[in-house]
């Protein structure tokens, strides 16, 4: 418990059970405002892999013990117990299940017919109060109606649905994820454009009312397309204010304290501007913002297989034709072809690139901002 | 070459490049008849642990040389180099990539739009050996294209779209794979529905017009909504004659010449059925067929982790409250419930199960027919 | 508790923490009985894809519920919770670490030199009794010395000796494993050579005083050699009367109800035999017993790759020139070489083979009796 | 062919053939120069993750092309096709066979007890260069007889035992390998200290006369305990000087164009001290080299599981007491056990650390240089 008005309680969630048939579980930390207000869901590690949320769940638990906050704050770090400990080697496979391939954040519940059918019964007079309270109940009966299912479900989804039932209850969610070799980014639906002027994170990528399975859209999916229905059924415009991002906190297999505190720093200055704190002076940072739309936000895959040096750097503004890679040839040493350059098809910064430099043809070299522009 | 009219040819064609920077290729056997007529297209084992189906290409190797045909027969066994050469533990870890979990039968290329814009330039009186080859054209450029995208495609998208390429040129195209421990089984494509007659397979499965990225789908997916298409825009019924399966031979990890020869059989049945084979004696079996709608083929996921006998076994009919499975639970070894018997929640036929004792929750135990009925 | 004087109790032992940092122990349930006598140690699926031993300790449990013994009797089943619980693709990878490749069965302790050096300390008057005594603390303290060792221990070694401070303690020690597509089969320590005719396995092979790491050997090789060291030194006949089998129970991936009754029935006769049990009427069977010295179990490895039909079955008399496999060579379907033989190279009887039929080459295609003989 | 009157020659080793049928087969590079002289072997990558030796050997045939030597040298980069080409997730799987966990690099062939009975062939006036070239046709008579054992070998054991057959010749062999996050250092055999001073390489870890299965071992023992023998049989001392090194290049699957010019700048400034180069002018760098014995060489292990900041870097001097490590603990995040650090044990300086945040109980954190000097 903190020294301040708010309560801090901490829970165990099971979302699985393994083959040795005991119960796998995650730890549930929440606090509670004394004051009402908003509701914030935070979880960490759904890929495996990806460990520096852990370490900024762990910096924001130190900083809101100290904290007056309005609402809820619930906070879920290394919520997946699989992905966490299937090792291959001495790296964690945890971007998918080892069974089946199954990326295990594509599992969130999102049916967009059902949103639309809901739209038609808000009324031109209902309170926005009163449709965010009933869409929520919606949501939260839709998915434990697809939990119940009788023949069951995948273990992938069950995991997923499991944190969906905690996270539809937040106006807004962060889920924290790393790249393999990452500089920090983010993505941010198109209606919150606004919020990226309030985290502490250098590139954003804005991305369109689409679901494709993860946690961020799942969560602003239906609101986004509740808001688009009404609009369009009533000519009204409501403003629900769920917000919910993915957020890649640097590289995969690694922890560092230090960072880990900048970026909790990032998050309460977010927080606070969306008046969650109490008397608190966590304000966005002055620094250089880019911003690049979806499309634009480029994957660039090996048509070789070979070794590679990664030369560009995330983060890093390169020139159309400048260098990208270096390749290594190992049946051409004898000759010119020994090793080569792979250049910049166009201006573009990496976000992230491959972590290993043993590549086959069709390898995600780079993951690109291109056409991207000044916040 | 054959001691018939028929021409066998075998090429080699380049699918992906490995870390060593080696292509890798896979063969490719093509038979052409004297006589004009359809283009058939096998592959077998683009899941590397399903390797049955290149069995049964050699015995449909060894009985062609021996046949006159019709037309040509392109056979690729083998046909993923890569998911064939993945061990983990002795197994062979065949069914996606292991970079990123990527389903090696999901990549294929189908465009809904494309098509349905397509079928606007048919008109009345086209014929419609024209409207085919003019569709053909169209398809195989649509996959040059995507294949030859700036940024470039990953990897088992390039394996998919390279092997569509031979098959996109076929009328029949049947893709050979295994289920984990199962029962012969097949996905038949509901307007194809009296072909179940032609295979001597117990099991068929009838499916809609839905593309989920396997081959099948890929190839009769675009001539199914062509049709539609047609049918709705000029009220013309149009008979393109392309049908596809996806054929499955029994268990993975396992070969067996005796079954693959009786499995070439069935095939060999189908072509000649379908005016492939010229002078040949190859027809169906008198024997007991069940089909099943694509709805009512369940899967039963585990709700627990744990140990399990699989009792009902492939192909056995089960009544309502049966025994399915017996599940162990090394925790309670010293009570009664150390063992629990798990029952069917309904009248079906299992077609396969999962391969090992030992499943987390939300494990794949059965798949199973329901509502199912004879042919 | 059973309803005879005999108790049992189940406690939990921690052996490993994993990524989650959470602990991870395994059941271990003890009988003690009203009388003396021996202790009895059985532990299952080190391995983790061989879980057969976990329903034959099941079967155990409820027999011994019924039974009075003498002495006491430890079981754990499912004895690695790591190696349970990796899975690559739906199989197990049980068989060794996956972060180094270290076998989860040889790490266990054994001091050659200690035991050499204790022998001395035995005079030619100390009782068997005392010396059985002391050895055994010597023993047991080696161990906790090496788990005590200020720098670490690997996990596997740290499991193992975790488990070995329980078996060190009995006078039999049963190591339930199963083999990859396997007959049962017995290792036995050359000395016990007697206790072949205890057990209803119809496969024995004998082996000599040397340690490779197994809990077996690090169960008998001390005894043995103290004995031998004991005769050497003092020209004194010592019997300890300790011994120490790896039982395979068939196939991995697989458990069986009904056959674990009988593995278990086979283990309690062995125990009767050894006076463990009181007034049970659990004899040996009547059956044909083969033998084989551990230098004539000879492991057949491929010297290529391919696809191979497994035809000679585990536990199957094969003579000389026989069929073992048919070798599928998928590049050379259009002429004779599609397919070949394997042929036995001298008379032999296959105890496993490969679990899968794809295989590159330096595969352990079968392990086989040769010079074989009848018990 | 180079521009002076060095011969360069590229061929190709079969050493495995895939599950495809297919060869598999590593490039050799030779260079022989005008005059006689010594032979020299490097290899790099037997474990498949790596890579960094294979732009050393990239910029050696660069150089070498430009050079005049003597004698022999034969180079195999990426000399091991399978581990090369596992990925798992990412990454490399590349230490071990995947089917079995067998280290790939400790099945090289060495028999002492062969190499003692040889010492007693030689006669107190046999030349050493007859004694020498008589030891290679026996060690390389035994390797044959080895690979061609009418049972088979295993994988790993057979591609071994091919590349040994090449390193066999050589007076000097190069083993190029990396660590996991790794500082470069070197293993040296204690006789051939002195070499030290010719590498650039600031850690020296000298090791005795004890064969584990890897290639400088299975090089420099028989060679040893040849001299020793002799010495011990006749009291002759005969040099040999055969020297075999491992040399660990930094950091696993990384490579890096830059450093790797500097890393063969390091050995050919071995190989002019050596006298293999004619007229060049590669002369060791004036730098501080520290050295280690293998008793010193010290793996510090995990006791428990968790999340793990590496604080201390391959390279830094560290106090006792000083912080190695900081652990996260994901279960009590709402205490102050949340974080805790690990602490030096002694004076040291770690050469690697895990690359994984991730750990269980019992994961080799560091490998450190204790009671370390300067040389």
């Amino acid at each position: 418990m903190s020294a301040n008005n708010t309560q801090l309680k901490k829970e165990y969630l099971v979302v699985a059970q393994n083959a040795s048939g005991r119960n796998l579980n995650v730890p549930v930390y929440t606090f509670s405002g004394s004051k009402p207000g908003p509701t914030v869901y935070i979880q960490s590690s759904i890929h495996g892999a990806e460990v520096q949320g852990n370490v900024v769940i762990y910096h924001l638990i130190k900083e809101l013990k100290n904290t007056d906050i309005r609402g809820k704050i619930i906070l879920v770090p290394n919520c997946n117990p699989v992905g966490t400990n299937i090792k291959s080697g001495e790296y964690t496979l945890g971007r998918f299940d080892p069974v089946n391939g199954t990326n295990w954040n594509r599992g969130y519940f999102y049916d967009q017919a059902a949103v639309e059918q809901f739209a038609k019964t808000v009324t031109p007079e209902e309170p926005v109060d009163v449709i965010k309270h009933r869409f929520r109940a919606h949501l939260l009966a839709s998915i434990g109606k697809k939990l119940a299912e009788p023949w069951g479900l995948g273990l992938a989804q069950q995991l997923n649905l499991k944190l969906q039932q905690l996270a539809v209850n937040a106006d807004f969610v962060l889920d924290l994820h790393n790249g393999p070799v990452s500089t920090r980014h983010i993505y941010i639906p198109e209606y919150a454009k606004d919020s990226a002027l309030l985290f502490n994170i250098p590139h954003n990528i804005f991305i369109p009312n689409v679901f494709a399975g993860a946690l961020d859209e799942a969560t602003f999916c239906p609101w986004w397309t509740l808001q688009d229905s009404v609009r369009q059924n009533l000519g009204r415009n409501i403003q629900c204010n769920v917000e919910a991002f993915t957020l890649e906190m640097g590289s995969q297999e690694v922890i560092n304290f230090g960072e880990g505190s900048v970026d909790a720093h990032s998050i309460l200055s977010y927080l606070n501007g969306k008046g969650v704190l109490v008397n608190s002076d966590f304000t966005p940072a002055e620094m250089t913002r880019l911003g690049v739309y979806l499309q634009d936000y480029k994957t660039l895959y090996s048509d070789f297989g070979g070794m590679v040096e990664y030369i560009a750097k995330p983060g890093q503004k390169v020139q159309k034709g400048e260098p990208l890679a270096q390749i290594l040839d190992i049946d051409e040493l004898d000759n010119s072809q020994g090793s080569r350059m792979l250049h910049a098809p166009c201006d573009l910064i990496p976000m992230l690139n491959f972590p290993s430099a043993s590549v086959l043809s069709g390898t995600q070299l780079f993951k690109c901002f291109t056409n991207y522009f000044e916040l």
